[in-house]
This record gives C-alpha cells, sequence and structure tokens, in this order.
C-alpha cells in the first residue's frame, strides 16, 4: 500500500530549531511512525559549515552542503530552517518547483515573501506547513485554519514574543533596568546578540501579520500599522501601571472593526486578572474570539529548541498523513476574496497611558491637561507624586517629576495631533512615552 | 470535480446543539463553502415532537421522525444530538453499518460504548468526529490528535465541567451556599434540572475517559480511578482553602506515572496563581505536558449551544475537506497498542486538605494527629479557629469547630487506612471531607 511508503525529508539548517527536529525524529521514530501512519525519514542535512560539532549525531553520509540535494526525486517534503530571507526563500521556491511539500519556522520569510510562495504552491498543488513561524509550541495556526473554521474570527489578539514577555517579567519580578533584563535573556539563550527584532516589536507585528492573513484574508504590509517595540519602556512604567492595575504586554491585535481590520502591535497595559495579563516569561498566549465559540486561549512556550521542532515535526505529520495537502488549498491566503481594508492608524480609538518628564513647577500639569484637552483628549486618572523636597536644587534648574496620566478613549489621530502640540511644551521633556490601555 | 459535490448530512435532535449547529450552516452557508470546500448541506432533521415550536426555522419537508432517513442514499453524514446512550448508540451504528459517517457531542455515550463504536467505524472506513463531546467550543481533541502529535503527552489535567466549575466560582464570588449556586446556575441554563452528573463528577469523569484513551491509547472506566464531585463542598472549604492559598477546582487528571497511568476526577486544591486556578464561570481549561513542546493551555467555554455548535461543525468541515478521514484510522483509540496499566488509586501520591468538625476540648487536635500519624500521614499545616467562647453552651454537648489540616505527600492507601480510623475517633464528625492539592 502507497501510503505505509515512508515520508523523506530533506532538511535545510541544522541549529537549534533543525537539532530539535532531528533529535524527535530520530529518538521517537516508532511514536511518529504510528501517528503518521508511515515512517517519516530524513534523506540529507543541509548545513554550512559539515565540520561544525553537532548537538545530535549523524552519519557522514547525510549531511551535505550543496542545496541541490532537495531536489533529488527521493525527497518528498523539504525543511527550511536557516532563517533570514534571501536563501530561505530561494530555497522554499527551488523546492515548490521540484515538486516537494515545504515545511518552514521561517516568519521573517513569510511575512516578506508569503504571498509569492503561497501562490507557488498553490499553483504547483504542494502545501507549506508554518506552524512554527508563530507561536512556537503553540498550535495556533491549526486553531485558526481548522479548529475553528466554523467561526468567523472577530478578534484576534497575542503576546507573540517570548523574548520581549521574558524581559517585561523579569524587570517587573526582579526589579531590573532594561537593560539587565535583556542580558539576562541572552545568557537564558531567548535573545540573539542582537536582539533588535524581538524588542522593537519586528517579530511580534510578522507573526501578527501571519495570523491576520489566515483569520481575516487580508495581507498587511509592516508598514500600514502602528509598532512600537518594548526598548522605550523604563521599569518605573511597569510599576505605575502596577499601582495602576495593569500589566504591560507586547500585545499584538488584529480585530475587526465596523468593516475594516484593526492592527496594531504595542507595550499595552492589560488590566490585571484578564488571562493575558497573567502570561510571564516566555510564554506566549493568543486570545481568539469567534462568533460562534466566543473567546478562546491558546498558551504555551513561544520559541526554544523543543517547542519549536514539536511544531515542524507536527507539520511533517500533517503531511504524511495527508491532512495539509487537503487544508493548504483552502486557506485564505491568496486574497482571493475580496480583502478586508486595513482601519486607517488614525482612526483607531483606544485608552492611552502617558508618562512624562515634567518640570515640577505650578501649572504643568494644567499646561498637559489643555494640550489634551485641545485635541479633544480628555483625562481620566493622574498619578503625579509630590517631589521629594520642595526645594529647588538650583534655581536655574527646576525638578524634574514624572507625571503618569490615563486618557478616556479618543482615536490615534487625536493623540498623535497632541503628540505633536506636547513636543512643543517647554514644561515637559521631549523623551515621553504613549501607550495604549486595554481594558 | 466530485470534490465539489456538497456533503450532505442528516441531524438526528434538534435541541440546544442542534438548533446552534442549524443556525452556523444556515447563517455561515457562504463561509463554510469556503472553508469546506464544498457546500454543507442538511438533508433532513430528526426530532421527537415534530410539532414543537423551534428556535430555528426548518421547511416542514426536511423534518422528520423516523430514524431511518438516516440511512438514505443522499446521506454522508449522521449527526448524533440527542443525548442518552440507547437509541444514541442505535443510532450511531445504524449510520456507520449505512456507510455514513458520524458527528456527534455525546461523551455518555463515548464513554460507555466508544470502545466498540470506534472499533466498528475503523472496520468500516468510517470516522467519528466528537471533538464537541470533550470541553465544548475548546478544541482539546483536535490538539491531542493532530497539533501535538509530535510529543507523548505526559499529563493531561482539566477543568472539564462547567457547571461546577461556575458553582464554585459563583459560591467564593458572591459568598453564597452550595444550594444557591446550583440554583443560579440551573436558571442560567448551565445546570439540568436534575444536575446530578454534572457535579457528582461523573461528566467530567468521561470526558477524562476520552481524553486518556486518546493521548494515551488506555480506555479506562470509571469504576478504575477516584472520582468524587463538587457536592460536599461547603463555602467554608472555599473559604479556608483561599486563606492558605488555593483555589478548590473540579479537576481532572490523567498523567503518566512510572510506567502506569494515574487517574483520578476530584476537587483539588490549586495553587493560586497557576493559570488553572484562575479559570472561572463556566469556562475551562485543560493544560497539557508534552515531552518536547512543554506545558500547553487550551481553555474556553466549556458548553453552551453556540460553542458546542462551533465544534461540531468544525468536525463537518473536517469530515467535508477529507482530514477526518485520515486522521480517525491514526488514533490511539482500539487498544492496538500494548495499553498502559492504570495506577491502582491506593498508590497515587498526593498532599491532602483534610477538614474537621470537632469537639472543641483539650486534646482532639493530638488524637487527630495521632490517627494520622500512625498511618504514615504527617501533617504540613493545620487552621484551628479559637472557638467565639470558652464557655460551653451545655455541659453535655461540647462545642463543635472547625478543624483544617494540609498534609505532607502521602499515598491514597495511606490516606484510607486514615479515614478509617478516623472515622471511628469520638472526637470528630463522620462527614469530614478529604480533598487533594495541587502545588
Ligand atoms: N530558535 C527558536 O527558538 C526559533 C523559534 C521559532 C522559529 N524559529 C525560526 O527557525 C529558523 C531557524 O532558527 P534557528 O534558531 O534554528 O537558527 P540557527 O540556530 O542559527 O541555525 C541555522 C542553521 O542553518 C544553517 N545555514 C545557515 N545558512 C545556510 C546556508 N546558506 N546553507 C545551508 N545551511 C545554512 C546553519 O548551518 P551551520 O550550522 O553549518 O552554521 C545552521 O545549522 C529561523 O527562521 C527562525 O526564525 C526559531
Ligand atoms: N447543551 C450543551 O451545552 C452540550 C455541550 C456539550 C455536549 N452536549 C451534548 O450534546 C447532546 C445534545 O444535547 P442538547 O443539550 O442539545 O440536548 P437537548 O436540548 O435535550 O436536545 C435533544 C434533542 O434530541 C431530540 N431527541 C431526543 N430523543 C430523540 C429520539 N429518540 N428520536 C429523535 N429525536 C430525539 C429532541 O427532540 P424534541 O426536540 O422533539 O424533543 C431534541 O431535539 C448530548 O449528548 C449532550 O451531552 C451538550
Amino acid at each position: 500500500m502507497s501510503d505505509q511508503q515512508p515520508m523523506r525529508v530533506a532538511m535545510v539548517g541544522l541549529g537549534t530549531v533543525g537539532s530539535g527536529v532531528i533529535k524527535i525524529l530520530f529518538e521517537q521514530a516508532e511514536r511518529i511512525t504510528r501517528r503518521a501512519g508511515r515512517p517519516i525519514v530524513v534523506e540529507s542535512v543541509v548545513v554550512r559549515d559539515p565540520t561544525k560539532v553537532r548537538s545530535v549525531n549523524l552519519a557522514d553520509d547525510l549531511i551535505d552542503t550543496a542545496i541541490d540535494v532537495i531536489e533529488h526525486p527521493d525527497v518528498d517534503v523539504v525543511c527550511e530552517l536557516i532563517g533570514g530571507t534571501t536563501t530561505a526563500g530561494d530555497i522554499v521556491r527551488q523546492a515548490l518547483q521540484a515538486g516537494k511539500h515545504v515545511v518552514t519556522a521561517n516568519k521573517a520569510l513569510l511575512c516578506e515573501q508569503g504571498d509569492e510562495l503561497f501562490q507557488l504552491a498553490r499553483e504547483l498543488k504542494r502545501a507549506i506547513g508554518f506552524e512554527a513561524a508563530v507561536a512556537g509550541g503553540v498550535p495556533i495556526i491549526e486553531a485558526v485554519s481548522q479548529s475553528l473554521s466554523a467561526n468567523q474570527i472577530t478578534s484576534l489578539e497575542g503576546i507573540l514574543n517570548g523574548t520581549s514577555n521574558f524581559i517585561l517579567t523579569e524587570m517587573l519580578d526582579r526589579n531590573v533596568s532594561y537593560e539587565d533584563a535583556v542580558a539576562k535573556a541572552q545568557k537564558k539563550g531567548y535573545a540573539e546578540a542582537d536582539p533588535a527584532m524581538d524588542v522593537d516589536g519586528t517579530d511580534a507585528a510578522q507573526k501578527l501579520t501571519l495570523l491576520a492573513q489566515l483569520a481575516f484574508g487580508t495581507k498587511a504590509d509592516l508598514k500600514q500599522f502602528p509598532r512600537q517595540g518594548i526598548d522605550k519602556l523604563d521599569l518605573a512604567d511597569l510599576k505605575y501601571a502596577d499601582t495602576l492595575g495593569y500589566r504591560i504586554k507586547l500585545l499584538a491585535v488584529a480585530r475587526l472593526a465596523d468593516g475594516s481590520l484593526e492592527l496594531h502591535t504595542q507595550p499595552t497595559l492589560i488590566r490585571k486578572y484578564q488571562p493575558m495579563a497573567d502570561v510571564d516569561d516566555a510564554y506566549n498566549m493568543i486570545e481568539l474570539e469567534g462568533d460562534a465559540v466566543g473567546k478562546t486561549w491558546f498558551s504555551g512556550m513561544g520559541a526554544g529548541q523543543m517547542p519549536t521542532a514539536s511544531a515542524v515535526v507536527s507539520d511533517l505529520i500533517d503531511l504524511a498523513v495527508g491532512r495539509a495537502q487537503k487544508t493548504f488549498p483552502l486557506l485564505d491566503l491568496w486574497q482571493s476574496q475580496k480583502p478586508l481594508p486595513i482601519l486607517p492608524a488614525d482612526e483607531i480609538k483606544r485608552r492611552y497611558y502617558l508618562r512624562f518628564h515634567a518640570v515640577d513647577e505650578p501649572g504643568t500639569m494644567a499646561a498637559v491637561a489643555n494640550i489634551l484637552g485641545e485635541n479633544g483628549v480628555s483625562i481620566a486618572s493622574c498619578i503625579q507624586h509630590e517631589s521629594e523636597s520642595s526645594v529647588k536644587t538650583s534655581p536655574k534648574e527646576p525638578k524634574i517629576v514624572p507625571l503618569v496620566l490615563m486618557t478616556h478613549i479618543c482615536t490615534e489621530g487625536q493623540m498623535k495631533a497632541a503628540d505633536k502640540a506636547l513636543m512643543e511644551c517647554s514644561r515637559i521633556k521631549k523623551n515621553f512615552l504613549r501607550l495604549p490601555i486595554r481594558d
């Protein structure tokens, strides 16, 4: 019976994730065969440096450096696990064109070239599995594309970057600065040597565009929606938020709003005791709301070797069983439906948290309130600590004190106009912080 | 193309869940067709009383009372949504034998006759979809059987009965008695007129056996593991637990323990700030641990019309796409693997919470501690309130005061032996309560 033929895989990349995949396929071969209905065998593994010592033992004749082995007729599926977008994109195209299915964990690639690659796969009647590209071990791609398929998803909000979430947890729990928390994240292996994409919100925004495309059929460009990282947050902000009854999390949001799609990825004040506020360390969580099912939550490790490998292997099993080939052509990945328009950023409506470093003089609060009021933004609450001493250290240098405000609901456009006027106000420093609030 | 042929469904039962399914299939036909790759059409709906006024409008010629319509050649799939086990079992057998696939939300049926029905379906090369039978809208069947298939599940713990969870939440939050909370649950439509199966732990235990069979390949009988309901709990217990840093939830547990399968469904003290402790109202949550993925959490509404209908329709879509036909034969549902032995109840090891109504006399605490000690159970902490007045109301009737203990880890067998001795101790009332603790 042809179904009992092994499924043969060529892997490109044997780094963190690749080694994890090999570990599962080799050590759990019997279980995987049972779950897949046939063996999944590794035909070849392509790396850059074949002499490197690896954490997994592979026979020498499995290791290769020539990417063309992925075209070999003995290969059914190609696993792209090198990262980056240039070579990775070429590999995926080459594999599809050679008639192979593809599994990838590469959100950067799919965010940049997904439209083209998904379309190509569709034309060639091949499938691309990408469960590992979003939220690591949390099976959120499967949830959106299969389990909740009876629903129109109405809202999708998630903590999608484990590194940022670890840093924020570490800062508040251990009372350490942003810089110290980043160093700890690097030591723990969560953050790359250059964690820029994690902490500036790019990685979470990339994952959001993938989820939004699946759930709403709209492909957004990163430039089309507000994106803000955690790199401008002070420990003090986490503490002010705590006092006000909130946790700050890097929250990615895609939501139906009057026939448009509202999108943003920003550090957000989440009211405590909402499930999302309690997600700590490198965990991810996605809250999905569907018109039939209501709210559902999915949570687990968003990155790391074995959780990510778990997702890659589940994609391989789906291909071996033949499910992926049936699911992929039915996904909302090619904008064949009329895509939802993206809500212009200025029209997004929310409450905001504002933190200023302000001159400790009578009238500062009034000046800020006036500027906000003139732009249609009204204040809901405020924290203004008395300065520690009323005696100025120097008559030339007035004391600088923090001023924290929460607004009522207003538009991003109103806030942007207020930002501009606030930048010109001599009573406050220019490096003020503005974050949205999720009540 | 034959794949574009509509999938034709016969439904048996048009109550809470059935009406929800009709609502989704009719109102969201365009979306469902897109997700399923072809239309899903309702061929006929069998009810008991065709004259009853329904919440959904159906053409008269769709409604039938003769179950034999499910055998009609125009039917591809039969949806069993009547509940109960006798007629429901006959319907599923009849449908399978007539060559139809089956979708059901009936955990009681699958728990009682699942072995036979799954085996029959397998032999006849038909699939049974039962996502709605466990945890309503939470796609936990799909998670265990597909998304996490790269993993050996090592532990599976869940709040699986929404009614019990609503009652427990209501008692603590609104400071009301068990009876008042049950009444409220009935008013809200969560609890049946006779909520016995919900509150005595049967419903949760049935769902547990289904999940355990999928995750571990072992079919347990309800008689083989400890099962305890919430119907013996006092509001006072929830408050003592709160004081001690715990929430009490009806927790269903299936876990690998040294090559055996540990199973139980009991009200359990869960340490606060664990995700499971924060699940309130009629929500369900399942915590799965896999050898690769680590811990993952799935949460959402465990019952109710639309969440349950969402799960039924997702099973229908899986059949229309052809995924279910590929997945079902690969599930661990027929004990073809050597099934894990079930850990004898006496060998289960945990900490325990004990609450006594004890005679307020010197030496009571010592007597209890002695009995426990003699059975190898040692005390970790205790709450013993001073009686409100040291003056006895009558010399004949000593005051009865509550005595609350938490033990160190011991076996269920040790606790059972201690129970026996405690029953004979004249210083405490016989209706004492013993609950396991999850730290
Ligand atoms: N790490 C995680 O937790 C995680 C989580 C989710 C998704 N992902 C995604 O998974 C992918 C892989 O990440 P990773 O952390 O495993 O990366 P990694 O540890 O840096 O490994 C990259 C691997 O690719 C190989 N490679 C790089 N360029 C190559 C080329 N041109 N030809 C052949 N081999 C090449 C490297 O070979 P050498 O070993 O010879 O240098 C190395 O084995 C990325 O897309 C990443 O975004 C990672
Ligand atoms: N309700 C929930 O939230 C929920 C959640 C998860 C799973 N479930 C499961 O879903 C199933 C259905 O539950 P439900 O709440 O929808 O039940 P329900 O409201 O009591 O509805 C039962 C339906 O079955 C019909 N019926 C009963 N016996 C019949 C027979 N012999 N022949 C033909 N029709 C018959 C009834 O017909 P008439 O209308 O003519 O009386 C009624 O339409 C049960 O297995 C339940 O455990 C329910």
